[in-house]
């Protein structure tokens, strides 16, 4: 970190090289809020593995089978997806004595806003 | 939360209506923590309006333009552009007496292979 980061010159005395403009960004803080609760949902190696499956699934999954899948006992599964449907990433319904899960599109769909996943596919990464 | 979630009959003892195939997981658990890793960096706002910013400019960025986008201080704002480094999902650049930002590609990329987004965009919300 250099000493300019930890409180150097203002920007209005930045050489004159510095800055190029910078694009608006394209959420507000309480958005930013939101997807930070989303992504902390998923700071958690099996719920990212449970999101995975439920996305790859692309249709509602069967809490029994994600725990024969995941190698997790029932209430260590059940305790990581409720996580996940509080967090509003997964969708819970009951089926019989069964429930079924799946991911939340919508969520999705935040989590995707942040990278401008579209526009950043169409630009060179070197 | 249901009574067979938290200790009902054991996969083999499941109705016969359970459960449907499942696909297999396109990633390890090794691999989910590295990806758990990644989203836990982003668990905070202001993390998401950088990445958010970096995402969009498409070019490296001057921490001197971000200091001046977000509203934050420039020791706030290098705090957060350090755990994003640190997590690898932002790349450093010393630039003369500024440091250039700019997000890393393949961790965006890593990002994306947990919900198969190209796959979940081409399927139905309903």
């Amino acid at each position: 970190m250099t000493a300019v980061e930890r409180g150097g010159p203002a920007v209005s005395e930045a050489p004159a090289a510095c800055c190029s403009p910078l694009a608006q960004p394209n959420m507000s803080l309480d958005d930013a809020a939101v997807t930070a609760r989303l992504f902390k949902a998923l700071s958690d190696p099996n719920r990212v593995l449970i999101v995975n499956l439920l996305a790859n699934a692309g249709e509602p999954v069967c809490v029994c089978d994600l725990n024969v899948q995941l190698e997790l006992s029932q209430p260590t599964v059940s305790h990581h997806l409720k996580k996940l449907v509080e967090a509003g990433l997964v969708t819970r319904e009951q089926r019989g004595v069964w429930a079924d899960y799946a991911v939340d599109r919508s969520a999705l769909g935040r989590l995707a806003t942040v990278f401008d996943v579209g526009t950043v596919e169409g630009r060179s990464t070197t």
